[in-house]
């Protein structure tokens, strides 16, 4: 049956580019002769294996440690497709330390996770962190991923970030930060409505609210959340404190009425009329995929910039552009911690890459402008060194 | 003082040489635009990551699983330094993880534990295991490395392989096996003396009876091991039921006097006047590292076959010759498990390179050797085929 299958999957070429994996480890020394191998192995390494036993930062130092980053899941939350377990997952995680490397010259290495509770996967990596100079959590299913990252960051002494909630949050606010300067507005002018609660909309929330957003409100599947809606998680209790200070209810397009901005992140649609309702020089970022939550097309009849995550319509809001280079900065830094300040200069980074050459199809820039992450990683780096986290 | 120390370090070209690391991650498919982008990453991989959801199987042909070894410690014996914990550990486990790469093509991952309970090591070595093709745990120290390789074998479908252990073991026995040979005998016709009772003397011990040996003997600390001495620990007791028939009590001194062989495994020294009372054509195998148990040149004077650890001195016993093509062999054969059989066959296939140019100073082929890997993991291969546990 397998072998069916692999013949049938060959005619698509995402089924050719995956065989075999998309990674390797390769070796960064010599060690074709006895001389070699005598210093990459015994006797030559136990000199610095002593030394670092005598030293512990030295392990920055001599070993791959400070430069190499766990892509750790559970494979709960993958993509669109869900809880499809940690082997299913692989194919992404590859992929992500693939973009490590690539963009970041990061070295990555998929970690999927056989164990779903909190305190298992917290225990994991923290059992596993000696190994690693960085933590970047994916796809793991909200709630769960909150808690999860908070004790991380609490225990570990390396950085640690979810990607799914951060990296997300970085480029987005970056963008609307642009796509306001466009109509000459700044974030303190805008009404956000943000559809979808899950892992992004909450730290595009928070992000936003501590970039000083004018107003924000968050809906999920049953609408607008408010303080006091019964069954909020305490995650969502959370957001009803810090947004929503109109203390609007009901469903997301009622909100959007007069709004300034929406920010799609569920797989919901909004009809064409909401779009229409909204308020001048609206700006509309349906990034749902790989099915945005309206046509750009349609939308762009109505609001001033439209954004998806998609590469085949102008805007891309796409992680890239975030995750390479924070992990970068934090590696080069050696920061103990991913701090909400590294993220906030991370977002300006990217934006600040776009000035004179602003228009409404180019808020952003594209996930291969290679000034990209030199300058998040730089900004990264900086603000680590102010916030008196870093190491180097 | 990092500073101060990298540079008095950067004398020793042993720092020299791990400064940095010694390990990358690289990409093996391009994602420099965004058609590359769309296969390797989001949208493209979601189609694979579904289809190993729907066929499990699939994830050996479409990720990297079946080609990447977890190499697992907690540092707890780590060379001959001892328990110098996980991040210390660190060179080593890279060293590893590059002889994988540059001895057989194995992608190979450190992974150093900060948890030494058997119970924490099996249960994060199985959470881990979705990622991983094999599992090689190193320099876990004796006795709890027994039980943490027993209880991982039982549980995991991938291969479980205590280097320390069988990788000396496979070694150590195509050794004896050819010393043997060159004076007409055979392993049944020998009797064997064992200096350490830890992961290696072990493991030498029950691959020798397995293949059949006269008899043998094994000395811990308190002198040779017998069925009812008091304090066995348990594998320890599983040593005395399976050696010493003759029922050898005291030093391993007076053990040797008129043994045929002896294996020393630990750091004791054996003067010069037991070798001299050795039955005739004694074999020596004093692999003590960095310092053998007696001075090559001085057994040598004695015995008819001498062989160490070390790379200065003619037969080296080098696990170097092992774990690479075993994995090598386990992974192409996507073998559940390493068998018994398959360590022979390992042990059978290094003995066999070295033929009519067998001599007192060439019983084992060198370290470089390059028809060692291709030879052993076609044996290793085969073997698993013809154990039922193969699934290519």
């Amino acid at each position: 049956m397998a072998t069916t299958d692999s013949h049938r999957f060959d005619d698509d070429p995402a089924f050719a580019l995956h065989r075999g994996g998309k990674l390797r480890v390769e070796g960064s020394v010599d060690v074709s002769d006895h001389e070699g191998l005598a210093l990459a192995y015994t006797p030559g390494v136990a000199r610095v294996c002593s030394a670092i036993a005598d030293s512990p930062e030295l392990v920055d130092t001599y070993t791959w440690k400070s430069s190499v980053v766990a892509v750790v899941t559970d494979g709960s939350a993958v993509l669109g497709l869900g809880d499809i377990g940690p082997q299913a997952s692989l194919p992404v995680m590859e992929g992500k330390a693939l973009l490590f490397r690539k963009f970041a010259g990061v070295d990555a290495v998929p970690v999927a996770l056989d164990c779903s509770g909190v305190d298992d996967i917290v225990e994991t990596v923290e059992r596993m962190a000696p190994s690693f100079g960085g933590v970047n959590l994916e796809d793991i299913s909200a709630p769960r991923c909150f808690e999860i990252e908070r004790r991380l960051r609490d225990s570990l002494d390396i950085p640690v970030f979810h990607d799914d909630q951060h990296g997300t949050a970085i480029v987005t606010v970056a963008a609307l930060r642009n796509a306001a300067r466009l109509s000459g507005r700044t974030l303190g002018d805008l009404r956000v409505v943000v559809s979808g609660a899950g892992a992004a909309g909450v730290a595009v929330t928070k992000m936003l609210v501590e970039g000083g957003i004018g107003d924000i409100a968050v809906a999920d599947s049953k609408g607008v959340i408010y303080a006091g809606r019964d069954g909020l998680t305490p995650i969502k209790a959370e957001i009803a404190e810090i947004s929503n200070r109109s203390g609007l209810r009901g469903s997301v397009e009622a909100a959007l009425e007069g709004a300034d901005v929406f920010i799609g992140l569920s797989a919901g649609e909004i009809p064409e009329s909401v779009v229409a309702g909204m308020a001048p020089d609206a700006i509309v970022f349906a990034m749902a995929n790989p099915t945005p939550e309206i046509h750009p097309d349609v939308a762009r009849a109505h609001a001033g910039v439209v954004a998806t995550g998609r590469s085949d319509f102008p805007n891309q809001i796409n992680n890239v552009l975030a995750f390479p280079g924070v992990f970068r900065g934090a590696l080069d830094a050696r920061a103990s911690d991913i701090t909400e300040a590294m993220k906030l200069a991370a977002a300006d980074a990217i934006a600040d890459l776009v000035r004179e050459d602003l228009t409404a199809d180019y808020i952003i820039p594209s996930t291969f402008d290679s000034r990209v992450v030199p300058a998040v990683a730089e900004a990264v780096a900086d603000q680590a060194r102010r916030d008196g986290i870093a190491r180097a």
